[in-house]
């Protein structure tokens, strides 16, 4: 080993070496039993010598604690670790793990053992949110709402069709991360520097050792590759900005002048002398947490900006434990958010009041024209529109249409009344994905399945890897 | 029609007007034709009504010239259209036209079949390149080539196998594009201004009508969703990023220090006065283009932040036609990037020189010390090392392992010469995705499944494509 | 001139010189008839050939039609130039007008050029704001109004008073506009390639010629800097997301639920049958075009990431290009922003009602119990809290602070009155950039201050550029 | 106090407690201190409660020990500090404290404080780098070297020609970080929640004890702006996106293919079996670091969009903390940075070795064949085009002249070969900011002004700092 500029060694290697020890030895240490297998496996080592390396790193593992910073000539935590081996078992065998490996494919497989972790963590995270929006979408099918748009009560519908909107959105984004950790899910282990090696090495062994999917392909591509950055970062990074659109969506529908949902008191920062404030300040929370999130996301994607394929420093520990920190600040957003669905109630009263006042349901008494009397789109909204500038005069109506129509209309006052009210808007609205039950039904049907699907493959890949921690122990141990 | 702000007008209405001009007219006749179907379908226009509905948008389509800017009183190429289909059959039917549907719908539709058609085009190019890296891999499986790491050359490699790992990247970037287009050919209509209507319409035809995967669930969502956007940004994004990387590892191969890799004169701007300079300008062009464009697609996927759910303007025709602009950097990109992987060489001599000064096979020493001596491998790297800093000298390598091994080499000076060649470094690397034949042919196979997948996917759309447009004219004739 | 590879030719040389003969020919021009001066003033061509070539440079500016297309055998537009003048002046002649001059710094002086002219329209834009907004201030120096925090009303303030907040925002970035142009107004004609020339050309004088305040100090910077990009693309990106923030809030404000600020019919989109909507949906275009310039802007400045800077064609004509059309975009967004600057009012009497509704003044009767009751200011909260709760009761305030204190409140039921009315509210707050006349005097003064420096500014350079030009023709027509 | 919510209190919170006691605590008792001098010298609290007041915070600084978590029941450090004080002096006392204050414009004066010193430290790296720069340029200012443009070897320039190149973009981004950090240096203080209050707070002394320029001048504008986040986000970013282009550009310089630059073996990672290996990698940890501190930053400027003016939180401890992390990011950058200019050194003989190979110099025979023998530039690029091509034949070049021009050529082989020589082609570029001394002095005296421009600016806010505290101290204990 050779003597390292300080400033060099403090800032580069002594914090990569903190961040192997804080993030990564037990991820190491697998690495290092898988490869032993495979060593043993394809003859490379005996079955002694193979023992000899299996009690070398069980004692590292159990009794030996590593230093708090990188000892003196030492490059990295990996010839820490080395030559703690040669002392307990000697240099002649100690060298022998090393054999058709590299600190390349080494460190790149435990990143990604580490980031897949992370991922799946966080998606269950999501899968909770899922699972409150079904939940609360199933109480809230015919709990009357106010949608807007272009910051404005546009129509009525019901909280359930709202909230199923937004859950969709969120659905397609939990499938994406999850793609994304398929992508992180292979092996770069049996790569070795870049060209694999002339030893018996079987990836394919390795790969499923180490709970993987399968081997990376293209042993340069195991080293080279950012996909297991650049995916999950833009995967978990669109998630966040939806979650931005929709928090800042109920914002609006929670501020005190439009107020027509509603939060306990337990996540309102009230001021004891304006006791009127009633504004979630948890909203603005998950909004900066989202939005930091984001952009340390979307930084790690733009990290490999031409930065030629050759070099393999920003797929290594300074991106991931930046990954790691973008993670965290990603569930706080979500854990917040969870809260929040859990909290909001609709202000039933107040819905009422706003649609009425802005004539939310007006557009169905046209739409009934073109439907009972036959009259095009565009003379009903004529005719209605007068309706709603006398201030809804049955009278007007009437005048209006006869004038317009040309003859006497059909509808009686009481019809109108009953047309114009929240829950007749919903009910006919029967067509593929609208507010009434029959619209929501097949839609909420869809959304299951794909939920099922997301619950299943986050099912199946925890149990592999609760399956292969449990297996490579006992391949290991019965070395 | 009321008078808007002059300002307001020229900037934005009349920018829009223009932009659907000169964008989405094809896709606005399709999408009015459908409607009609659907409404005369539906029974909301009986025969009659519907026959006099198609001719005047036949008349508008096949004779009618948009004026080049938005006539006075008017908001929208919508109005323009109605007014001028009110003209040709009449008030009281044109106004037919637009029940159960609104603009909303109808625009969000026509964005996402002009996105399809965009994307899918871009996908045809990236497939090209794919195809083209295929060819390229077949033809060079045993050039030898050299590859880095850090910018330094660290082993002996085939050209092919450099290739391969390139193109790995790239079939995944493409699988995503095409998930991509999955997303965004999702069929809005029927979903009206937002809660669909009390219509009888049927939305799943009006998305088979249009050659749409399925309708987009919820109504809502229909409108508000930035799906169709950030997602495909999103995709197309990471492959410019992975060609910027490509890219400036080939700049580096192509200097003119370096030259371990050559390109015809025509992709070269020699100066006059410096023969000598050679480097292809192309690459810095793909370069920049690809920044450009990847830049632009960010930004896209950054424009809905804090945008609440709510607001959808943000999904109309600017950011579309931005994005029409991000793709068409992006095809110039790759349109590029087809040129010089068609035409980049392999300088076999200047790799043979640069492999055999910087040592790039003698790792294959250390790894056959291991195997063949059974010693271990930090020794045979102690050995190698003294062995090459003594100029490649056998009495050194002798010498230096009796000392450390205790015993004779095994190996004589024309196997450390055969071991020290390139051809057998490759050789011995057959490890799967290593370099060596075994370890490509598994490796080019799965390669050639999945790219047929992604081929047959695109056939199947561009097939889904062609069938939707006629049986659309023909269901709209036969009204 | 060899011939180049097709694709390269039509993509990156014809869309080039497409650009050259759009945006930069006048600007040619200009740097040619300098260094002709330069050349002439220099020695290095005498009065014979510097008449010939003023002959030929004349004859191409106003006689000669550029072809739509590059012609075969040309590289750029500088070369279809140099041809011309051969057929012109001769051979032997023409060649003369190139020494001590390179297409490197021939090219960036002209971009600066270009780039300087747009950034200045784009400042006076901004400075019409700041003169909008200040006409807007004076007005309203009185207009109560409420500010908000956390989307909630806050406290009672002035409608000046809120816009000069954001006024001393603007002037600020129109500060760092003005310094970026600084930066692009550095000349960097007479670097030739990269390590200027053995002739002997005057910097100063080429610099001085072409109205740039000084030559760019090293010749190698003078072609590779990216400052003159990334610095404006920065400057005017912090702009637009400022408007972006202050429209989101006059969007709130401007909610019907809200409805503090007002905007005249013709920028509010009115539904025919929805008359309650009166959105403004200008806010929304804004909005969208502030974000696309914005992010367009973003990529500006991320386009030189790990691009060596020996690499310069990311400073040509298509970034250039693209920052002219952020800079189209952001213009857009000013434009829009000026209009409604120009219109928005405030609605006193739903001001009025939303302070008296959430006890927006509460808080300074609790101010005016510590002043004038000498108690601290928790205790006096607590009292006021007990006031505010009690729905305002004079009885509950005087008991409550009998308890709290211990002895008789002093302040009567009218003095109580008029402590919460808004007239005092803002009366009282006389701390300097406080809402009172007394705080906001001195800081609008600052203002003036601060804008008549921009003014000057602005004035100062457009007075450069006229007497640049004048000067340029006269020296050149004097040769 | 209210009891929150666990979720938000463990993620919201307890979180921002912890920064705070980690981060901000002195700088909130310098505020404290400050506060309760305005308070006095306002009138508001009289000499025994102020020394009641003074006793009380002097006690909790100094015997103190705020707890590791959020104390139950409460909602932040300010009500841990004031519960404590009311402990100390008895509630009616501690109360005053708080009079003409807000928790809005105490905590913004407190990160503003935290901030400066962040920023100024950065600086002081940068101020180092600018130093050894200058060191360098002015060792190397006869070091031939060679330039490169489009990534191949270009013209013949010496070392300090290069440096300086780059020296000056650094110099603007340092001036651009000073102007940042003055926009950082406006005091908030006395702008209470937003409007001020009606206590007589003196603004200008409350900037004036806590070091500040002076106040920002609008209240509402003092507790919403980001600029004091935007602006030094921004400043510091560019100079890493600049650090990352001359890193790329050394990358490529100290390739072992090109090898025209050479550092020492301790910041080489040489390789014990490739010892050609020569690379430094702590290139490659700068980029990292510049790029990951770049996206950071860029974030941060990000967060702001669309984010109403109105809403308060983005500028709060969430976004200090983060903002602190990637200045520790650009300061490991800086510094690596500063070992590599400290170390780098020209490797001369293979400077010569490129030129030579690549005629770096053959353009000055050209310019050289313009001035003595009046030929058009043109045509002397032929004539130099030929001799190049035959490798550098005098015949050839004779004979090419006599046939192009018509006449025997002057010049002597002796001639050329000077005219051809590395130190000639310095020598006669002595236009302003070429690398001749004549060309190199004006511009580094240049340099050494704006340089002492910064080095004063940095001493006085050193100065001011030192002062401030000092003062702050003497008027607090003089109370």
């Amino acid at each position: 080993m050779m003597k390292f500029n300080d400033v060099y060694k403090n800032i580069v290697l002594n914090e990569s070496y903190k961040n192997w020890k804080k993030h990564f030895l037990d991820f190491f240490f697998q690495e290092n039993k898988a490869h032993l297998i495979a060593l043993h496996e394809g003859g490379i080592v005996d079955s002694n010598l193979a023992k000899e390396l299996k009690r070398g790193i069980k004692k590292i593992e159990t009794a030996y604690d590593f230093p708090n910073s990188l000892p003196e000539e030492t490059e990295d935590i990996f010839f820490v670790f080395e030559r703690k081996l040669e002392e307990i078992i000697g240099k002649d065998k100690a060298g022998f793990l090393h054999a058709g490996r590299s600190r390349n494919d080494l460190d790149t497989t435990v990143f990604r053992m580490f980031m897949r972790e992370k991922l799946l963590a966080f998606l269950v995270e999501v899968q909770k949110i899922l699972e409150e929006l079904k939940r609360k979408i199933a109480k809230n099918l015919e709990t009357a709402f106010i949608l807007y748009t272009h910051g404005q009560p546009a129509q009525v519908s019901t909280f359930g069709h709202y909230l199923s909107s937004f859950a969709f959105e969120l659905l397609e984004d939990a499938e994406k991360i999850l793609d994304s950790i398929k992508i992180v899910n292979r092996c770069p282990a049996g790569a070795a520097a870049i060209t694999t090696s002339g030893f018996n090495i079987n990836r394919k062994l390795l790969s499923e050792l180490l709970g993987f999917d399968e081997p990376v392909p293209n042993s340069y591509q195991a080293i080279s590759t950012s996909h297991w950055i650049t995916y999950p970062a833009t995967a978990v990074r669109i998630i966040l900005e939806d979650i931005g659109r929709f928090v800042a969506d109920l914002f609006h529908k929670a501020s005190i002048e439009v107020g027509i949902v509603a939060f306990p008191n337990n996540l309102v920062q009230i001021s004891s002398i304006m006791p009127q404030k009633r504004n979630p300040v948890i909203l603005e929370h998950i909004r900066i947490y989202s939005e930091l999130a984001s952009e340390e996301l979307m930084g790690l994607s733009t990290l490999f900006r031409n930065v030629p394929y050759q070099d393999v420093n920003e797929v290594a520990d300074t991106s991931v434990v930046a990954f790691e920190q973008a993670i965290e600040h990603s569930r706080r957003a979500i854990r917040l958010f969870n809260e929040v669905l859990k909290s909001v109630e609709v202000n039933v009263d107040r819905c009422k009041e706003v649609a009425t006042a802005t004539g939310s349901t007006t557009t169905e008494l046209a739409d009934e024209l073109v439907r009972t009397e036959k009259i095009s789109f565009r003379i009903a909204h004529k005719v209605v529109s007068r309706f709603v500038e006398s201030g809804f005069s049955y009278e007007v109506l009437k005048n209006s249409f006869a004038s317009e129509v040309g003859r006497e209309i059909s509808i009686s006052p009481e019809e109108v009344d009953n047309i114009l009210s929240e829950e007749h808007f919903i009910e006919v609205r029967k067509v593929y994905g609208g507010p009434a039950l029959e619209g929501m039904t097949p839609i909420m049907e869809l959304f299951s399945q794909k939920q099922k699907r997301i619950n299943d493959s986050i099912s199946q890949i925890l149990k592999q890897f609760r399956r292969y921690k449990a297996n490579l122990v006992k391949k290991f141990e019965s070395i």
